[in-house]
């Protein structure tokens, strides 16, 4: 059943029969969608009960006595500081607490240091014209999006299984003072799913860039959402940097988006206390606060680190299964076509699945004739552009184990078709 | 009574008269705020029912069927863009929902027009070197806080009292092309109250700017925030524009923060179609969207337009006895002396008063002696610099109508004191 070593007749049966399946497939007018990263409708009724933690009778004061539904209260509300502050490992005095998307606090990162010095000595990046962002992949699309629109050329990294190929990194940034940062989703990696391993993260650590104002986006979106009852660990990026007199160099950023309502969350960064004056000079302007009640909410909910543990518990119920059908699905149908590769992932919202070289584009084509929607593929990729036209990123979050069962049934009958038509 | 006719020995017997009363109120013990424009706990309670507008048990649906719990609906859920249509007076296709805060849609404004072009022939305004915003004076210091950020030069521009003072707005923006806008408050304008006359709306709308990327920033914070029974009324500055085939000249923000939870408000822009393309291109990779579950209670809570217009009934009867506590003690008490003038909005969040000339500074220290805190003195010019040293802004909204009058009685004793320290 090996694709690779079969003849070109036997290639010409398998895509006969297969053509069949597929317009089978087709004629039933689906509709399934597994392109985006988004929880489920069950997934965000566990956060339900969120929608009535703070009632019209209930107290409006953080403990620090702060009226939350006045003005005020710039950074957050303390013990929201302290909450994320316990997610990303890091002191709450070095988190700013900010409104319901860590996204947008990463685009206010990099805007913010495309118009204001990092140090006396280096230039707002828009004025570093030949200004570059390294950018492992596969990886977020919306990472890409905001380096890009900011005008960086993009330097794709590849992605090994231990994090991205660090010779490559410190190789790029020790030599070009032009290279400002790299990208970093470093557990259950988007779209991987893989963890940095200690080793990558001790070496992020110990980078030695020729760029003074280099920074690392260290995206900890996923930092406690497991899927199986053996989690990744990641190091503390944090310790190990501070360990090198490094602690100007990542800046964390995490948020509730898919532990409570992606719509609604909020959103945390955190940082040095240098990086912290430079983005709180911005802020400070930028805002009187983000919403407090909001944070209000979160904490009564929550009540404690423990409690979002528990909480993730309850995600990983719903989610479990869903990574359970992918993978048996990749394993069952297309493991013996030896015509693709993907994650198993501990956690997270991806699997990761490269087809045959050069018949992705076609897979998501065929699939979406067939009524799944994937994300588009090549979005893992800086500008869009996959050199292999082979990773496709699949989001098994949002349908239900019946719809995911079938969306992937369709999904390895194109991408076997793909690949039949590309070897014949 | 008037101190300007005073001998000098009259003069120094009314000194040490006021002195005596001064000393009293010191040995008080006082502590006094009205130095921002923050709503009364009151004032916050008469939204407290939006609290309980979305219950766990309630629809998180928006009228299109939006999971508003989910990502998604980048530019607001439809029925809150139409809301805010409506306060601004403008089509709702032209609106964008953003977070809590109008300030931080003004700020991305403004950010978004340093690194991108407005026009294929204009500049990003982060390489117009010598780029300069026109300030309106008396006028808001956070505004000044967010052009001073990116380093303009701000020219101020005399507050007349049917707006600025349009014969200099306009040879200015037709002469200097490094002028790229103005911030504008048109109705209740902060700090003096009043609002632009249909003539100054009508020049802004046909001004012919050198800059062709000269934008005005229209910051309706006021829009339906009336104190009296007779309310101004301001002219559509939009319509105007259009009239003039200009309608990029002007981008409009409006909040609900006072008129909600100035914590946890929904604020929002309105502008043409080429601004929203520019703009849009930047929020599209700044965020996926901004809290829907917020605009959803603000919705249920309002139901539509009429329902936010006789809300702001409600915080009328409560600001409208503290603008009265204001006016009637600064005539009783400063008007004879003749020291100083003020303003008697009919809305908005500020009486404007200007002491003595070269005595504000002095004022505020002796009120801060006695324990009630006002806006700095300077704080409503560009770099806190009033050449003057006359105008201070009183924001009564805050304290309750005794502690107000309390307050106003230490605030006419320090004008008066401070004036006399300068005749004598």
């Amino acid at each position: 059943m090996n694709y690779l070593k079969m003849s070109k007749n036997e290639l010409e049966a398998e895509k006969k029969a297969l053509v069949n399946v597929y317009e089978d497939y087709k004629s039933k007018g689906l509709s399934l969608n597994m392109a985006r990263g988004k929880p489920s409708p069950e997934q965000l009724d566990l956060s339900q009960p969120l929608l009535d933690s703070l009632k019209s009778t209930d107290s409006y004061y953080s403990d620090d006595g702060t009226d939350c539904r006045n003005y005020g209260g710039f950074n957050g509300i303390l013990e929201c500081r302290h909450f994320f502050g316990d997610i990303l490992g890091v002191s709450h005095e070095n988190v700013f607490v900010g409104g319901n998307s860590s996204l947008n606090l990463m685009f206010d990162t990099i805007s913010c240091f495309m118009t204001a010095s990092l140090y006396e000595d280096t230039l707002p990046w828009h004025d570093v014209k030949d200004r570059k962002f390294l950018c492992p992949v596969p990886g977020y699309d919306r990472h890409f999006g905001v380096t890009g629109y900011f005008g960086f050329e993009m330097i794709p990294i590849p992605m090994n299984s231990d994090g991205p190929d660090m010779d490559m990194v410190e190789k790029l940034v020790s030599e070009d003072e032009s290279i400002k940062g790299i990208w970093c989703v470093p557990k259950y990696s988007n779209p991987t799913g893989i963890t940095y391993s200690d080793e990558v993260v001790k070496r992020f650590a110990a980078l030695k860039p020729a760029a003074k104002d280099f920074r690392i986006m260290w995206d900890n979106a996923y930092a406690i959402h497991d899927v199986t009852d053996t989690p990744d660990e990641l190091l503390n990026i944090m310790d190990e940097c501070k360990k090198n007199g490094n602690e100007d160099l990542p800046i964390l950023f995490c948020s509730t988006s898919k532990i409570t309502f992606s719509g609604a969350g909020v959103a945390a960064l955190a940082a040095s206390n240098h990086n912290m004056d430079i983005l709180m000079k911005r802020l400070k302007y930028a805002t009187i606060g983000y919403d407090k009640l909001n944070m209000l909410r979160h904490i009564r909910f929550f009540k404690n680190y423990e409690g979002i543990l528990n909480h993730m518990q309850k995600h990983k119920a719903l989610l479990a299964p869903k990574f359970k059908v992918v993978i048996e699905k990749l394993n069952s149908e297309l493991k013996d076509a030896e015509i693709a590769e993907w994650t198993d992932p501990n956690g997270g919202y991806f699997v990761s699945v490269n087809v045959l070289n050069g018949t992705a584009k076609r897979v998501v084509e065929l699939c979406k004739e067939a009524g799944v929607v994937l994300t588009d593929a090549g979005a893992t990729y800086p500008y869009g552009n996959d050199p292999d036209d082979s990773n496709i990123r699949i989001a098994p979050s949002f349908p239900s184990v019946d719809e995911l069962s079938q969306a992937m049934d369709i999904f390895c009958v194109c991408a076997k078709l793909a690949a039949l038509e590309k070897l014949i």
